[in-house]
Protein backbone atom coordinates (compact mmCIF):
# COMPACT_ATOMS: atom_id res chain seq x y z
CA UNK A 1 0.00 0.00 0.00
CA UNK A 2 2.97 2.08 0.34
CA UNK A 3 2.66 3.22 -3.32
CA UNK A 4 -0.67 4.48 -2.58
CA UNK A 5 -1.19 8.18 -2.78
CA UNK A 6 -1.74 10.01 0.31
CA UNK A 7 -5.58 10.76 -0.54
CA UNK A 8 -5.86 7.29 -1.98
CA UNK A 9 -4.81 5.85 0.78
CA UNK A 10 -7.02 8.08 3.55
CA UNK A 11 -10.31 7.38 1.26
CA UNK A 12 -9.30 3.89 1.65
CA UNK A 13 -9.01 4.30 5.01
CA UNK A 14 -12.22 6.00 5.60
CA UNK A 15 -14.16 3.31 3.94
CA UNK A 16 -16.18 -0.03 5.46
CA UNK A 17 -12.95 -2.45 4.40
CA UNK A 18 -11.71 -3.96 8.01
CA UNK A 19 -8.28 -3.24 6.27
CA UNK A 20 -6.50 -0.81 6.47
CA UNK A 21 -7.92 0.14 9.60
CA UNK A 22 -5.58 1.36 13.01
CA UNK A 23 -3.17 -1.07 12.26
CA UNK A 24 -2.25 0.10 9.01
CA UNK A 25 -2.63 3.83 10.46
CA UNK A 26 -0.39 3.11 13.61
CA UNK A 27 2.42 1.37 10.86
CA UNK A 28 2.25 4.59 9.23
CA UNK A 29 2.98 6.55 11.89
CA UNK A 30 5.74 4.88 12.78
CA UNK A 31 6.94 5.65 9.44
CA UNK A 32 6.27 9.20 9.30
CA UNK A 33 7.90 9.57 12.77
CA UNK A 34 10.96 7.57 11.38
CA UNK A 35 10.72 10.24 8.90
CA UNK A 36 10.72 13.19 11.17
CA UNK A 37 13.95 11.80 12.84
CA UNK A 38 16.16 11.49 9.90
CA UNK A 39 14.72 14.93 9.00
CA UNK A 40 16.25 16.49 12.25
CA UNK A 41 19.56 14.47 11.28
CA UNK A 42 19.70 15.79 7.93
CA UNK A 43 19.41 19.46 9.13
CA UNK A 44 22.28 18.62 11.24
CA UNK A 45 24.77 16.96 8.98
CA UNK A 46 27.08 19.75 7.26
CA UNK A 47 26.80 22.41 10.04
CA UNK A 48 30.07 23.51 11.05
CA UNK A 49 28.54 23.85 14.69
CA UNK A 50 27.35 20.25 14.81
CA UNK A 51 30.70 18.64 13.04
CA UNK A 52 31.21 16.57 16.42
CA UNK A 53 28.04 15.00 16.13
CA UNK A 54 28.21 13.85 11.91
CA UNK A 55 28.48 10.47 12.47
CA UNK A 56 25.70 10.10 14.94
CA UNK A 57 23.47 12.10 12.61
CA UNK A 58 24.98 9.87 9.66
CA UNK A 59 24.21 6.56 11.59
CA UNK A 60 20.90 8.18 12.74
CA UNK A 61 19.88 8.93 8.86
CA UNK A 62 21.05 5.21 8.10
CA UNK A 63 18.86 3.79 10.81
CA UNK A 64 15.68 5.70 10.51
CA UNK A 65 15.82 5.27 6.73
CA UNK A 66 15.68 1.54 7.50
CA UNK A 67 12.92 1.57 10.23
CA UNK A 68 10.77 4.08 7.51
CA UNK A 69 10.88 1.28 4.90
CA UNK A 70 9.96 -1.13 7.43
CA UNK A 71 7.05 0.58 9.11
CA UNK A 72 5.54 0.61 5.41
CA UNK A 73 6.16 -2.85 4.54
CA UNK A 74 4.11 -3.49 7.93
CA UNK A 75 0.45 -1.47 6.46
CA UNK A 76 0.84 -4.62 4.04
CA UNK A 77 2.13 -6.83 6.82
CA UNK A 78 -1.06 -5.73 8.91
CA UNK A 79 -3.41 -5.84 6.08
CA UNK A 80 -2.25 -9.77 5.50
CA UNK A 81 -2.25 -10.64 9.09
CA UNK A 82 -6.35 -9.74 8.64
CA UNK A 83 -6.96 -12.33 6.21
CA UNK A 84 -6.56 -16.08 7.73
CA UNK A 85 -8.99 -14.43 10.69
CA UNK A 86 -11.87 -12.96 8.12
CA UNK A 87 -11.48 -16.47 6.54
CA UNK A 88 -11.91 -18.13 9.67
CA UNK A 89 -14.98 -15.87 10.58
CA UNK A 90 -16.49 -17.25 7.08
CA UNK A 91 -15.92 -21.05 8.02
CA UNK A 92 -19.08 -22.99 8.46
CA UNK A 93 -20.67 -23.43 12.21
CA UNK A 94 -23.76 -25.35 12.41
CA UNK A 95 -22.61 -28.75 13.60
CA UNK A 96 -20.22 -29.41 16.33
CA UNK A 97 -17.70 -30.51 14.65
CA UNK A 98 -17.23 -27.19 12.56
CA UNK A 99 -17.87 -25.37 15.59
CA UNK A 100 -14.55 -26.95 16.88
CA UNK A 101 -12.74 -26.71 14.00
CA UNK A 102 -13.68 -22.84 12.94
CA UNK A 103 -13.19 -22.28 17.02
CA UNK A 104 -9.45 -23.66 16.63
CA UNK A 105 -8.87 -21.84 13.17
CA UNK A 106 -10.14 -18.61 14.82
CA UNK A 107 -7.71 -19.10 17.62
CA UNK A 108 -4.69 -19.35 15.40
CA UNK A 109 -5.50 -16.35 13.28
CA UNK A 110 -6.33 -14.44 16.11
CA UNK A 111 -2.77 -14.84 17.43
CA UNK A 112 -1.45 -14.08 14.49
CA UNK A 113 -3.51 -11.18 14.06
CA UNK A 114 -2.41 -9.84 17.26
CA UNK A 115 1.37 -10.31 16.91
CA UNK A 116 1.20 -8.05 13.61
CA UNK A 117 0.18 -4.92 15.84
CA UNK A 118 2.92 -6.20 18.56
CA UNK A 119 5.64 -6.38 15.68
CA UNK A 120 4.84 -2.50 14.93
CA UNK A 121 5.09 -1.91 18.84
CA UNK A 122 8.69 -2.94 18.96
CA UNK A 123 9.54 -1.17 16.06
CA UNK A 124 7.82 1.16 18.14
CA UNK A 125 10.31 1.42 20.46
CA UNK A 126 13.43 0.73 18.42
CA UNK A 127 12.57 4.41 16.32
CA UNK A 128 11.84 6.37 20.07
CA UNK A 129 15.40 5.75 20.80
CA UNK A 130 16.48 7.48 17.16
CA UNK A 131 13.75 10.30 18.26
CA UNK A 132 15.70 10.55 21.91
CA UNK A 133 19.28 10.94 19.82
CA UNK A 134 17.76 13.31 17.53
CA UNK A 135 15.75 15.49 20.13
CA UNK A 136 19.48 15.46 22.25
CA UNK A 137 22.01 15.84 19.52
CA UNK A 138 20.44 17.28 16.59
CA UNK A 139 20.34 21.16 15.45
CA UNK A 140 18.15 23.23 17.25
CA UNK A 141 16.89 24.76 14.16
CA UNK A 142 14.60 21.43 14.07
CA UNK A 143 14.00 20.50 17.33
CA UNK A 144 10.20 20.82 17.31
CA UNK A 145 10.27 18.34 14.80
CA UNK A 146 11.92 16.11 16.69
CA UNK A 147 8.96 16.68 19.33
CA UNK A 148 6.70 15.86 16.52
CA UNK A 149 8.32 12.56 15.76
CA UNK A 150 7.96 11.71 19.59
CA UNK A 151 4.41 12.65 19.77
CA UNK A 152 3.18 10.91 16.53
CA UNK A 153 5.54 8.17 17.53
CA UNK A 154 3.77 7.64 20.70
CA UNK A 155 0.53 7.46 18.81
CA UNK A 156 1.34 4.68 16.97
CA UNK A 157 2.61 2.88 19.78
CA UNK A 158 -1.11 3.20 21.46
CA UNK A 159 -2.54 2.44 17.92
CA UNK A 160 -0.98 -0.61 17.78
CA UNK A 161 -1.61 -1.78 21.27
CA UNK A 162 -5.14 -1.54 20.85
CA UNK A 163 -4.83 -3.96 18.43
CA UNK A 164 -3.37 -6.38 20.07
CA UNK A 165 -5.80 -6.04 22.60
CA UNK A 166 -8.57 -6.02 20.23
CA UNK A 167 -7.32 -9.64 19.33
CA UNK A 168 -6.09 -10.86 22.08
CA UNK A 169 -9.29 -10.51 24.21
CA UNK A 170 -11.05 -12.99 22.35
CA UNK A 171 -8.75 -15.85 22.68
CA UNK A 172 -9.70 -19.01 24.13
CA UNK A 173 -5.92 -19.72 25.78
CA UNK A 174 -6.23 -17.11 28.30
CA UNK A 175 -2.30 -17.61 28.92
CA UNK A 176 -0.84 -16.83 25.19
CA UNK A 177 -3.29 -13.98 25.48
CA UNK A 178 -2.08 -12.90 28.81
CA UNK A 179 1.55 -13.21 27.07
CA UNK A 180 0.76 -11.08 24.11
CA UNK A 181 -1.19 -8.82 25.84
CA UNK A 182 1.50 -8.04 28.34
CA UNK A 183 4.32 -7.88 26.50
CA UNK A 184 2.36 -5.50 24.14
CA UNK A 185 1.27 -2.94 27.84
CA UNK A 186 5.04 -3.09 28.74
CA UNK A 187 6.24 -1.99 25.52
CA UNK A 188 3.64 0.59 25.51
CA UNK A 189 4.79 1.86 29.00
CA UNK A 190 7.73 2.20 28.07
CA UNK A 191 6.88 4.17 24.74
CA UNK A 192 4.94 6.46 26.67
CA UNK A 193 6.98 7.45 29.04
CA UNK A 194 10.11 8.24 26.86
CA UNK A 195 7.80 10.21 24.06
CA UNK A 196 6.26 12.58 27.21
CA UNK A 197 9.93 13.27 28.66
CA UNK A 198 11.57 13.77 24.82
CA UNK A 199 7.76 16.15 23.94
CA UNK A 200 8.43 17.72 27.49
CA UNK A 201 11.82 18.88 26.56
CA UNK A 202 11.25 20.07 23.63
CA UNK A 203 8.20 21.93 24.75
CA UNK A 204 10.27 23.67 27.51
CA UNK A 205 13.29 24.15 25.46
CA UNK A 206 11.45 26.08 22.77
CA UNK A 207 9.69 28.18 25.84
CA UNK A 208 13.22 28.96 27.50
CA UNK A 209 15.29 29.77 23.64
CA UNK A 210 13.10 32.89 22.95
CA UNK B 1 1.15 16.89 -2.03
CA UNK B 2 -1.37 14.76 -1.43
CA UNK B 3 -1.06 13.04 -4.92
CA UNK B 4 2.58 11.71 -3.25
CA UNK B 5 2.56 8.30 -2.75
CA UNK B 6 3.52 6.87 1.17
CA UNK B 7 6.96 6.06 0.07
CA UNK B 8 7.61 9.07 -1.49
CA UNK B 9 6.16 11.27 0.96
CA UNK B 10 7.70 9.79 4.05
CA UNK B 11 11.37 9.73 1.92
CA UNK B 12 10.56 13.51 1.00
CA UNK B 13 9.88 14.13 5.19
CA UNK B 14 13.53 12.60 5.77
CA UNK B 15 15.02 15.10 3.96
CA UNK B 16 17.02 18.03 4.55
CA UNK B 17 14.00 20.39 3.28
CA UNK B 18 12.27 22.72 5.79
CA UNK B 19 8.65 21.37 4.00
CA UNK B 20 7.23 19.27 4.38
CA UNK B 21 7.99 19.13 8.35
CA UNK B 22 6.02 18.52 11.55
CA UNK B 23 3.33 20.53 10.68
CA UNK B 24 3.08 18.74 7.25
CA UNK B 25 2.95 15.60 9.32
CA UNK B 26 0.61 17.05 12.15
CA UNK B 27 -2.29 17.57 8.63
CA UNK B 28 -1.45 14.43 7.39
CA UNK B 29 -2.01 12.44 11.00
CA UNK B 30 -5.56 15.22 10.79
CA UNK B 31 -6.17 13.23 7.65
CA UNK B 32 -5.61 9.87 9.42
CA UNK B 33 -7.90 10.15 11.71
CA UNK B 34 -11.11 11.26 10.13
CA UNK B 35 -10.57 8.48 7.89
CA UNK B 36 -10.64 6.58 10.77
CA UNK B 37 -13.68 7.60 12.20
CA UNK B 38 -15.39 7.67 9.24
CA UNK B 39 -14.65 3.82 8.93
CA UNK B 40 -16.11 3.38 12.55
CA UNK B 41 -19.48 5.03 10.38
CA UNK B 42 -18.87 2.96 7.51
CA UNK B 43 -18.45 -0.06 9.00
CA UNK B 44 -21.90 0.92 11.23
CA UNK B 45 -24.19 2.19 8.33
CA UNK B 46 -26.49 -1.44 6.61
CA UNK B 47 -26.39 -2.85 9.86
CA UNK B 48 -29.71 -3.35 11.52
CA UNK B 49 -28.32 -3.35 15.44
CA UNK B 50 -27.62 0.07 14.87
CA UNK B 51 -30.41 1.58 12.70
CA UNK B 52 -31.57 3.88 15.17
CA UNK B 53 -28.17 6.38 14.49
CA UNK B 54 -28.04 5.66 10.72
CA UNK B 55 -28.49 9.22 10.10
CA UNK B 56 -25.96 10.27 12.36
CA UNK B 57 -23.68 8.04 11.10
CA UNK B 58 -24.18 9.15 7.37
CA UNK B 59 -23.42 12.82 8.52
CA UNK B 60 -20.64 11.45 10.05
CA UNK B 61 -19.01 10.26 6.65
CA UNK B 62 -19.90 13.32 5.21
CA UNK B 63 -17.89 15.47 7.58
CA UNK B 64 -15.18 13.07 8.13
CA UNK B 65 -14.49 13.16 4.00
CA UNK B 66 -14.62 16.98 4.13
CA UNK B 67 -12.34 16.69 7.26
CA UNK B 68 -10.02 14.51 5.65
CA UNK B 69 -9.89 16.74 2.78
CA UNK B 70 -8.90 19.68 4.36
CA UNK B 71 -6.25 18.00 6.48
CA UNK B 72 -4.68 16.75 2.87
CA UNK B 73 -5.29 20.54 1.73
CA UNK B 74 -3.32 22.17 4.57
CA UNK B 75 -0.34 19.69 4.30
CA UNK B 76 0.34 22.15 0.98
CA UNK B 77 -0.87 25.28 2.78
CA UNK B 78 1.70 24.58 5.80
CA UNK B 79 4.48 24.69 2.71
CA UNK B 80 3.33 27.42 1.58
CA UNK B 81 2.65 29.43 4.44
CA UNK B 82 6.62 28.53 5.02
CA UNK B 83 7.91 30.59 1.95
CA UNK B 84 7.63 33.49 2.97
CA UNK B 85 9.48 33.14 5.66
CA UNK B 86 12.33 31.64 3.95
CA UNK B 87 12.74 34.44 1.53
CA UNK B 88 12.72 37.03 4.45
CA UNK B 89 15.99 34.82 6.23
CA UNK B 90 17.67 35.60 2.77
CA UNK B 91 17.22 39.22 2.50
CA UNK B 92 20.01 41.69 3.05
CA UNK B 93 20.43 42.74 6.34
CA UNK B 94 23.79 44.62 5.87
CA UNK B 95 22.36 48.61 6.77
CA UNK B 96 20.44 49.50 9.62
CA UNK B 97 17.61 50.19 6.88
CA UNK B 98 17.99 46.33 5.34
CA UNK B 99 17.90 44.89 9.09
CA UNK B 100 14.67 47.21 9.95
CA UNK B 101 13.11 46.07 6.33
CA UNK B 102 13.95 42.82 6.87
CA UNK B 103 12.60 42.38 10.36
CA UNK B 104 9.56 44.04 9.32
CA UNK B 105 8.70 41.09 6.44
CA UNK B 106 10.29 38.27 9.07
CA UNK B 107 7.46 39.33 11.60
CA UNK B 108 4.43 39.19 8.77
CA UNK B 109 5.85 35.59 7.46
CA UNK B 110 6.22 34.44 11.67
CA UNK B 111 2.54 35.49 11.87
CA UNK B 112 1.63 33.59 8.67
CA UNK B 113 3.91 30.20 9.66
CA UNK B 114 2.25 29.94 13.10
CA UNK B 115 -1.31 30.79 11.80
CA UNK B 116 -1.20 27.63 9.67
CA UNK B 117 -0.45 25.39 12.12
CA UNK B 118 -3.26 27.00 14.22
CA UNK B 119 -5.93 25.98 11.69
CA UNK B 120 -4.08 22.50 11.67
CA UNK B 121 -5.35 22.77 15.37
CA UNK B 122 -8.84 24.37 14.77
CA UNK B 123 -9.70 21.55 12.53
CA UNK B 124 -8.49 18.75 14.83
CA UNK B 125 -10.70 20.63 17.52
CA UNK B 126 -13.62 19.46 14.41
CA UNK B 127 -12.52 16.25 14.19
CA UNK B 128 -12.53 15.13 17.54
CA UNK B 129 -16.02 15.94 18.32
CA UNK B 130 -16.54 13.08 15.10
CA UNK B 131 -14.10 10.81 17.07
CA UNK B 132 -16.02 11.27 19.74
CA UNK B 133 -19.52 10.61 18.47
CA UNK B 134 -17.94 7.56 16.06
CA UNK B 135 -16.41 5.92 19.52
CA UNK B 136 -19.74 6.82 20.98
CA UNK B 137 -22.71 5.48 18.82
CA UNK B 138 -20.55 3.51 16.15
CA UNK B 139 -19.97 -0.53 16.00
CA UNK B 140 -18.73 -2.31 18.75
CA UNK B 141 -16.75 -4.07 16.32
CA UNK B 142 -15.00 -1.16 14.79
CA UNK B 143 -14.91 0.84 18.37
CA UNK B 144 -10.55 -0.28 18.74
CA UNK B 145 -10.29 2.12 15.45
CA UNK B 146 -12.13 5.21 16.86
CA UNK B 147 -9.99 4.73 20.09
CA UNK B 148 -6.78 4.79 17.05
CA UNK B 149 -8.68 7.70 15.74
CA UNK B 150 -8.69 9.56 19.03
CA UNK B 151 -4.48 8.63 19.83
CA UNK B 152 -3.45 10.30 16.18
CA UNK B 153 -5.60 13.48 16.62
CA UNK B 154 -4.14 14.23 19.52
CA UNK B 155 -0.45 13.88 17.97
CA UNK B 156 -1.63 15.88 14.98
CA UNK B 157 -2.65 18.17 17.72
CA UNK B 158 0.74 18.32 20.02
CA UNK B 159 2.42 18.62 16.58
CA UNK B 160 0.88 21.49 15.59
CA UNK B 161 1.09 23.42 18.79
CA UNK B 162 4.69 22.85 18.79
CA UNK B 163 4.86 24.34 15.15
CA UNK B 164 2.74 27.44 16.61
CA UNK B 165 5.43 27.67 19.27
CA UNK B 166 7.97 27.80 16.78
CA UNK B 167 7.37 30.85 15.27
CA UNK B 168 5.53 33.05 17.72
CA UNK B 169 8.52 32.52 20.10
CA UNK B 170 10.36 34.71 17.27
CA UNK B 171 8.04 37.12 16.79
CA UNK B 172 8.75 40.57 18.41
CA UNK B 173 5.11 41.76 18.71
CA UNK B 174 4.59 40.12 21.98
CA UNK B 175 0.82 40.74 22.49
CA UNK B 176 0.02 38.61 18.77
CA UNK B 177 2.31 36.12 19.54
CA UNK B 178 1.13 36.13 22.99
CA UNK B 179 -2.65 35.82 21.49
CA UNK B 180 -1.51 33.05 18.96
CA UNK B 181 0.25 30.83 21.69
CA UNK B 182 -2.73 31.20 24.18
CA UNK B 183 -5.45 30.20 21.61
CA UNK B 184 -3.27 26.98 20.39
CA UNK B 185 -2.83 25.70 23.82
CA UNK B 186 -6.36 26.72 24.76
CA UNK B 187 -7.15 24.22 21.95
CA UNK B 188 -4.62 21.69 22.27
CA UNK B 189 -6.00 21.43 26.27
CA UNK B 190 -9.52 20.47 25.32
CA UNK B 191 -8.08 18.19 22.20
CA UNK B 192 -5.63 16.26 24.99
CA UNK B 193 -8.81 16.26 27.28
CA UNK B 194 -11.38 14.95 24.86
CA UNK B 195 -8.31 12.17 23.27
CA UNK B 196 -7.94 10.61 26.63
CA UNK B 197 -11.33 10.21 27.52
CA UNK B 198 -11.74 8.84 24.23
CA UNK B 199 -9.12 6.60 24.04
CA UNK B 200 -9.75 5.14 27.93
CA UNK B 201 -13.36 4.31 27.31
CA UNK B 202 -12.64 2.10 24.03
CA UNK B 203 -9.98 0.71 26.43
CA UNK B 204 -11.77 0.06 29.11
CA UNK B 205 -14.82 -1.24 26.91
CA UNK B 206 -12.73 -3.79 24.83
CA UNK B 207 -11.38 -4.94 28.62
CA UNK B 208 -14.73 -5.31 29.57
CA UNK B 209 -16.47 -7.22 26.79
CA UNK B 210 -14.37 -10.17 26.58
Amino acid sequence: MQQMTLADFTRELSGNAPVPGGGGAAALCGALAAALSSMVASLTVGKKKYEAVREDMDALIRDAGRLRKEFLSLIDEDAEAFKPLAAAYRLPHWTEEEKAARRNEMEQALRRAAESPLRILEKTREAMALVREAAGKGSVIAVSDAGCAAAILEAAARCAALNVTVNTRLMEDQETAGGLERRSQEILSECQAESESIYLSVGSFLQRNQ
